[in-house]
C-alpha cells in the first residue's frame, strides 16, 4: 500500500501548494485537509492557530502519511515546533523552505516577507533567515487585503489588486533584492505584487516547499516508483462546494471532489435537527 | 440582582450593536462575546454558522440574560430559527430591525441589502422585507472586502475603500430608495457607502435592533430603573489584545478589559504544554 503525503491548511491557499507538490512529484498519492470552518488562521493568536494546526494533522494521521507538509505559512510560522514534538511523522512547513531560496538569492543584498498579520508579528522568516544568514536584514510586511481579494476572484490586473498592491508595497521598491510570498494565497498575485515592488526575485514558499519534500523523501529512499499516477483526495470541515469552485484557480484544475469533515463537538445534536 | 442583555457576535463587529444598545438604554448591564478563535461566519455555510452560534449564545446563558442579542447579521440570518427554537431566553436578530426600517423609508422604491457572502445568499433580509411587504423589489449585495477593509484600520475616505464601494455599488445608484447595512462593520464605512449609492436613506441594521430591543423590554415591563448607569463586560473566544485594539473604533470609547474564553477541546492539553 502507497503512503500518501498529507497536507493541511487554514483554508483552499493550500491548494497552491498541491499543485507545487503534484508538479515535483507526479508519482505520488496526496491527502488534503483545509480547515474551512475556522479558516482564517492569519489573524489568530499563536495560541489558537496551534490548537487548530494539531488538530489538523492529527485528522491526517488517520490516512498513515508518510510526510505531513502544513502548508499555512501562519501554522509554519507559529506552530511547527510543537507539531515536530507531538507527531511521530516528519513534518515540513513552508516557512523554512521559503528562508533558504530567499537567503540563496539574495546575494546580501535585504529580503521582504509578504504575509498576514500573524505570520509577520511572529518574526518566523527573520528567524528562518537569520538562522541561515545571521546578519541578512529583513523587512516584513502584513498584506491583509491580499487573502480576501483573491477569495472573490479577483485577479492581478483588477485595479482594487493593483491599489492595494502599491499601498503595501511601494516602500519596498528599490530597496531590497528578494520577495518571499509567504502567504499561500499571494502566488495568485503574482504579477501586480511584481508591479508594485519592481524587477526582484519573488519567491513562492509553497514552490520551495515541493522542492525541499522531493529532497527529503529522496534521501530517505522514500520516493514512490516514478511509473505511477498519484491520486488526491480533499477534505474540507465546511463548505465543500465553496472550497471546490474557489479551489480550482489553486490547484490549476478542477477538484473532482470534497469530502465534508466534522469534528467533535458538544452541540452536534441540536445541529443534525436544524432545519435544512 | 440585574439581568443583564447579552449579545454575541462572530468577532468585534457586534460592539457597533454594542454603542447603539448603550446609547438607547443605558441604564441596562451588557454582556458581549465575540468568536474571535472562529471569525469570520460569512464565508462559512448555514449548517456551520447554525453550530457555532448555538455555542456562543450556549455561553451566555451562564450571565443569566433577560434577552440574548445574536449582533451577526450572518447568524440572524441563518440561525435565529434554531436559536429560538433551542433557547429559552427572549432573542433578537438584526435582520427583522433592519428590514423593519427599510420598509417604512423605502415607500415603494426598490431596496438594497449589502452584507456578507452568507447573509447575501441566504436571502434573509429578502424574506423578511417581503413578510412585511411582499411586493418589495430588493436587491442584495455582497461586499466581501469591506469586513478586511474596515479590520485594517481604513477609514471611508481610504482610496482602496472608495474604489471598492464603487465597485460594489455603483450598479445601484440612482435605482433604490434605500440601503441596508446589513453587516455590523459597515456603519464605519458609512460615508464611501453613501457616496458611492447617491442620495438615498441608509439604514444600520444595529441600529435599529436597539431600538427593538427598547421597546421590547419596555413593553414586557422589564426595563431597568433609569436612574442607574449599565456596566460593561467583554468576552472573546481568541486574541483579547487585537479585540481590545480594534474594538475601540466599533464602540466608540475604549474596552477597559476583555476576557478570553475557551471552548472544551481535545487537545487543550497539548496547548498548555506549548511555549509561550
Amino acid at each position: 500500500l502507497q503512503q500518501p503525503i498529507a497536507v493541511f491548511d487554514s483554508g483552499l491557499g493550500g491548494l497552491s501548494v498541491v499543485r507545487a507538490l503534484r508538479d515535483a512529484l507526479p508519482a505520488e498519492d496526496l491527502v488534503y485537509f483545509g480547515d474551512t470552518a475556522r479558516v482564517p488562521y492569519g489573524i489568530k493568536s499563536r495560541r489558537t492557530v496551534v490548537r487548530f494546526a494539531v488538530e489538523d494533522a492529527r485528522f491526517l494521521l488517520q490516512f498513515d502519511p508518510k510526510m505531513i507538509v502544513a502548508a499555512c505559512n501562519t501554522a509554519s510560522a507559529v506552530a511547527l515546533d510543537v507539531l515536530e514534538r507531538e507527531l511521530d511523522v516528519p513534518i515540513v512547513g513552508v516557512v523554512r523552505p521559503g528562508a533558504r531560496a530567499a537567503v540563496a538569492q539574495a546575494d546580501g543584498r535585504p529580503i521582504a516577507v509578504l504575509g498576514t498579520e500573524a505570520t509577520i508579528s511572529s518574526n518566523a522568516y527573520v528567524h528562518a533567515i537569520q538562522a541561515l544568514r545571521p546578519q541578512a536584514e529583513v523587512v516584513g510586511r502584513a498584506c491583509p487585503l491580499f487573502v480576501p481579494l483573491v477569495e472573490e476572484g479577483r485577479a492581478a490586473s483588477d485595479p482594487i489588486v493593483r491599489l492595494a498592491a502599491a499601498d503595501y508595497l511601494a516602500c519596498l521598491r528599490d530597496r531590497v533584492g528578494v520577495v518571499v510570498l509567504g502567504c499561500t494565497h499571494y502566488p495568485l498575485l503574482r504579477e501586480a505584487i511584481a508591479e508594485a515592488v519592481g524587477s526582484v526575485a519573488i519567491i513562492e514558499s509553497g514552490h520551495e516547499t515541493a522542492r525541499v519534500v522531493r529532497e527529503t523523501l529522496d534521501a530517505a529512499g522514500r520516493l514512490s516508483a516514478p511509473a505511477r499516477t498519484g491520486s488526491m483526495r480533499f477534505f474540507a470541515s465546511d463548505n465543500p462546494a465553496r472550497f471546490r469552485r474557489i479551489g480550482a484557480r489553486f490547484l490549476g484544475c478542477d477538484l473532482d471532489d470534497v469530502q465534508l469533515v466534522e469534528f467533535d463537538h458538544p452541540i452536534a445534536d441540536i445541529v443534525a435537527d436544524a432545519p435544512a
